[in-house]
């Protein structure tokens, strides 16, 4: 019998999208080049991770169930083991989490938890994209899995230019008039305010407020990502959620990093009112109840003993962890700056999470890289996987969350010797 | 500030699809009525849950890892914590239970872990639907999961009538020639061999060799959905997939209720070559990227510790639950039969799986189904809420699976009630 063989045009066209690959590309190279260094994953620090954590995690949370809810045993193993709620188990303790660390007041009903920020991200595009004449705004560059959840749903976005300072207004203007003009819809607007990925910068105060201005006037919503606003050195800036009073921000949550990425678990808030329904978290939940019916209730139960553990503080429990990302950041900003001071090549000084990003005076494109990781066995970014337009060719982004301050020091020095090797022959 | 407030039609217009309101009409249902007996909830077995085995399916799993992966303790840990294979951790263990207990010998990378198998589900037809030409087929009644799923992604599904015996071949022609008719491409059949939710029956041989007969003639695909098939009484028919020389067939795998429910992991069999590419795993898997990233390592680890604590084979591990409902399903049958032999009710005689489903005289729709938990305390489901057509209108699904001895024997008697009752009042 014939072989059944499929072609990709019989396949989703998503799936020639440069997004969709983007991740892979990142895994593959580094499995190419395991003696590089990698400043090219943003993976967390795998400094604290102990597996008898898991095991207490999972007591803590059992032993919650039994003494603040009131369970008898059946109903403990029934919570782990059984299909629970569609909006999740822990909901209550994140509401709890967003109030001690966020100053969010979050109706625990308006939470939906998913399978890592992801199904949060992809759920809501997939609730807000009604018709093809709707577009998603971002502020670009923008993280691949955004463009690939939207690309998925047949929702194109629209870049919004960062400018220098985090968010270019008047573009952002110009983007919505655009769509109204061409009889389209601009649904919302997404970014990371604090310490995005992958540009590191984080908005002040003021663009932050005025961006909550924008988004009552235009009537757009806007989706705020922050994965990394709890690293940082103490000067804690607002989230837009604990800013808005409009219901205008949809606040995606992700515990990857300050939980652990191998759980899996993340949150939509999304007290929108749906006229005649009720909360959009509710809609959410439906759309969540036919991509993964409900988020893991083992996984859910090791995420709230760690809640629970730290009285719902995630930066209380990070505090370790932040030590490190802060450590890590200074040591790669004095490192380029010893390097680079006075050259063709700059930067940008991230106060806190994950990610800087370098100028470099050649194209900083997957052939540098390439070249970077075989001949100086250092890995990086290039920014043009974040850019959904012509643009960031001459950027990439460093990461250093996942390596040790002697790490960072050869890595500067190997990246450094590339860049001095490498600049001169693609510009002449 | 005023309130953001969204509309219905400025969301998709999926989420007003009765198929997404199913599964939460059967929870709310319950939940209004909890002191009545549930035929209503195909959910497995609560007798052998056991908080324990949680954590020692995972030290089984770290143990496995050790001995027999070779890793050390730094890899153990990243394994759980970190960010992991898109594609899955426990790909080798399903592989080798697929090959224990089905006879199915399973490339490993041909597997994609996956939330569940409504997200095997959800990214498989994401990924076979790409054009507005392309239809799914699904022998009906159909579960309501796929039905939610195929709304998602803009697929419609074209029901192909079950008969009494399981499929209607002549259907399934006339709907493959209708669909080409029209210049639209049936792409697939979904199907459940053995023990359908939600009607019970299970395709003889014949009616497998035939089926995988016209998906190659037809060039269609089929999906075969197998969450029930090891829960027999010893007569084990060979899934499509174990029969499929032609790689027609994707499998999607569960392990809901040969694992349990909490975990939420499950599977997608896609050996299929595509065109130019690779394996239509790693399309699947670019497609999870943008869903989920990937499946839970947590619930992973413990789903492999279970698989391994029984050689890998789930018909093993599952000896009990297994017992469990054979016997329910012979109380139920035999419940029936005591009650409603030689009247007009009509039921059919799974012999395995969680499902039968009674013919009654009268409409079995939501006003019978409130009707019969208010005044006689019994849930069941009406199967209109798995049919896409005018069909189903005088049937209803009978559960099993969860219930004690005791509980069927009052629940059948509450049931015979209920229909003698409102019989009457409804057919006059």
């Amino acid at each position: 019998m014939r072989d059944y063989e499929l072609t990709s045009a019989t396949l989703a066209a998503a799936l020639a999208d440069p997004a969709l690959e983007s991740m892979n590309f990142l895994n593959e190279i580094a499995s190419r080049y395991p003696g590089a260094i990698s400043f090219a994953s943003g993976r967390p620090t795998e400094e604290f991770f102990d597996v008898a954590e898991i095991h207490r995690y999972i007591d803590i949370y059992c032993e919650y169930l039994r003494r603040e809810r009131g369970y008898d045993d059946a109903m403990v193993r029934r919570e782990l083991f059984q299909y629970g709620r569609t909006k999740g188990l822990i909901h209550e303790l994140i509401a709890r989490h967003l109030d001690r660390d966020e100053g969010i007041r979050a109706d625990p009903e308006a939470l939906v938890v998913t399978v890592g920020c992801q199904e949060a991200m992809f759920i809501t595009l997939r609730a807000l994209r009604a018709t093809d004449r709707d577009v998603l705004l971002a502020v670009s560059p923008v993280y691949v899995g955004l463009t690939g959840a939207a690309r998925l749903v047949d929702l194109p976005i629209w870049p919004v230019r960062s400018g220098k300072d985090g968010i270019d207004f008047d573009h952002l203007a110009a983007q919505i008039a655009k769509a109204r003009a061409q009889g389209r819809r601009a649904r919302a607007c997404y970014l990371m305010p604090d310490f995005a990925n992958p540009s590191g910068t984080s908005l002040t105060i003021g663009q932050r407020r005025e961006l909550l201005e924008v988004a009552a006037e235009q009537d757009i919503l806007l989706l705020e990502d922050n994965p990394y606003g709890l690293f940082h050195d103490g000067e804690h800036m607002p989230t837009l959620k604990a800013l808005d009073r409009g219901r205008s921000v949809i606040y995606l949550g992700s515990l990857a990093k300050t939980g652990f990425p191998g759980l899996r678990v993340g949150y939509v808030l999304a007290d929108q009112r749906v006229l005649g329904r009720g909360l959009l978290a509710d809609e959410l939940s439906k759309i969540k109840s036919m991509v993964t019916v409900n988020t893991s209730a083992v996984a859910q139960a090791v995420a709230g003993g760690k809640l629970l553990r730290h009285g719902c503080s995630l930066r209380a429990a990070n505090h370790r962890e932040t030590a490190t990302y802060l450590r890590n950041m200074r040591s790669l900003l004095a490192g380029l700056e010893d390097r680079f001071t006075g050259s063709a090549v700059t930067w940008n000084r991230p106060c806190g999470g994950f990610f800087a990003v370098v100028t470099t005076p050649f194209p900083a494109d997957d052939a540098a890289l390439e070249h970077s990781a075989h001949e100086h066995g250092v890995l990086w970014m290039p920014m043009r996987h974040f850019c959904t337009e012509n643009a960031g060719d001459r950027q990439l982004r460093l990461a250093c969350s996942q390596l040790s301050a002697e790490q960072i020091e050869t890595g500067v020095d190997r990246f450094a010797a590339f860049v001095t090797s490498y600049g001169p022959t693609a510009c002449s």
